[in-house]
């Protein structure tokens, strides 16, 4: 049996370990504010056709207690990223696997620069999940995540990663090509997240509602499959089209990123604004538009944390 | 000598109009929630190498009671356009000239369209000021104005207006394409004022301070001058460094929009932002970075208003 651990003890680390928990995988959470709490009341999941609470989970307060593990999944905010370096060592052993949860761009390449490339697994996770309490995950919609190797096809772990997931009732596929993917998920990100938090707070369905936002909504898709061309990846503009139509039926949702922004959390700019701008710029795109959305982001994100 | 009204008690209002009061011209002031108080104290100037108080201004709270003057100066917010249509008939006689000293495109237009495009003046207003109370006005910088005949060259009674402005101290050019300055004061406002307010209260010092916000900036400006000259107006880039360098020497300064923001009032969007837009789309030139900003702020101008 596999030897999981879980870094990061918000929403998708505790909806994630949470499942596998619950179907009987070896998982051991870090959790560091969170610890009395969870060792007391345990861990709830409640979504669309569940209701899991987990009574017992195994947490810790250090990775050292955790020891080595077989797969971790890395799920703290790429803000964080600095953290991960402490947090990683003493979980690794020979054939470890990391499987980074985060957001956008240069989380596989952080981990593969310390801990080395053949070890990165990269997911996506297409999930609602807000966290009403320490110990309560709440889903709204969808849960499936998408998983692939950091820069070469799928080998036989990502699909046995993927096993692990499916059996604990994760909807969970392999991607041959995790960075296509990547950006295919930043053409969502990029402005409904950027535009929720700038715009004042406005959910996905206040954008798609208001004519010069759902206007500037579709420009930056534009513009991200543009430069993920640009960058060599293949996206085509119906992805634009059935991501539009997708986020129609969600209703009044709002972004990961305008929940951490209205919760005073660090917004992660620069793996869903920053990289892209760079990546696209390196290849010789402009990205007039979302250049625009990262320098107000920043700079709102700024004055909080100087103030 | 001209008889003038002044419509809009605001900062520029009270400040143009009461620097050719104090010259001794015969100034009229439309004061509405102020009456009294201008009734009681007049109204006071303060700024660098001036010190004026008019104890005794001539002020009604209604254009009626003013009845027909030579000159009118409009200095309302121009979201407050449709006002004007029952304000000014009364002002009115055979030649009476109307000049708004409203920011942004389209003012002009909209008295042409309603009161006659030979009444019509335009005029600039370079300053910086700001009202610290309903009879005080405060300058901290600048204070020339240029005017311009709308849509035709300067005329005789162009002149005598900007004599009388000259004799009351304010410095005050004619020029022969109010379109074109327009524009070039446009290149200034549509970067600072939107995103002073969209970064979150960020003065002219913080937003060059800023690396990613100068950088938006100087697109902005440099898609402005592009527009501009697709709509047939030569502006030249040296604009943009003159007038970077001009705001580099202004300080910590709060742009009018982002005063009005922070007092509540409502912005000026169509005129600084959406008809710029709409000139330069009607003039077959994309405006992507102003599309962001134009969008951002309608949202956030409209979410206030309807909360």
């Amino acid at each position: 049996m596999l030897k999981i651990a879980v870094i990061g003890s918000g929403a998708i680390g505790g909806y994630y370990g949470g499942k596998l928990a619950a179907a009987g995988s070896d998982v051991h959470f870090l959790m560091r504010g969170d610890l009395s709490e969870a060792r007391r009341y345990g861990l709830r999941i409640r979504g669309p056709g569940e209701d899991i609470h987990i009574s017992k989970i195994n947490c810790y307060s250090s990775t050292k207690e955790i020891g080595p593990c077989d797969l971790v999944l890395i799920a703290v905010k790429a803000t964080s990223n600095t953290e991960i370096l402490d947090l990683v060592p003493p979980l690794l052993h020979e054939q470890t696997t990391l499987l980074t949860l985060q957001n956008g761009l240069g989380n596989e390449e952080f981990l593969a620069k310390h801990f080395g490339a053949q070890r990165v697994l990269g997911g996506l996770c297409f999930v609602c999940l807000t966290r009403p309490s320490r110990t309560k995950v709440q889903r709204y919609d969808y849960g499936h995540i998408v998983i692939g190797e950091y820069g070469r096809a799928s080998q036989p772990r990502t699909h046995a990663v993927a096993v692990e997931f499916k059996s604990a009732g994760v909807t969970c596929s392999v991607t041959e090509d995790l960075a296509l993917e990547h950006w295919r998920k930043l053409v969502w990100n990029i402005p409904f997240n950027g535009l929720s938090i700038l715009a004042g707070g406005a959910d996905t369905a206040a954008i798609l509602e208001d004519k010069d936002l759902r206007r500037a909504t579709i420009a930056l898709m534009e513009e991200t499959i543009a430069a993920a061309n640009q960058c060599g990846f293949a996206l085509t503009p119906d992805v634009l089209e059935e991501q539009i139509k997708r986020t129609e039926t969600m209703g009044k949702y709002k972004p990961s990123t305008l929940l951490d922004w209205e919760a005073g959390r660090p917004l992660e700019i620069e793996a869903i604004w920053g990289e892209p701008l760079r990546r696209a710029s390196a290849a010789g795109t402009q990205m007039p538009r979302l250049e625009i959305v990262y320098a107000l982001l920043r700079a709102l994100d700024g004055a909080r944390r100087t103030s």
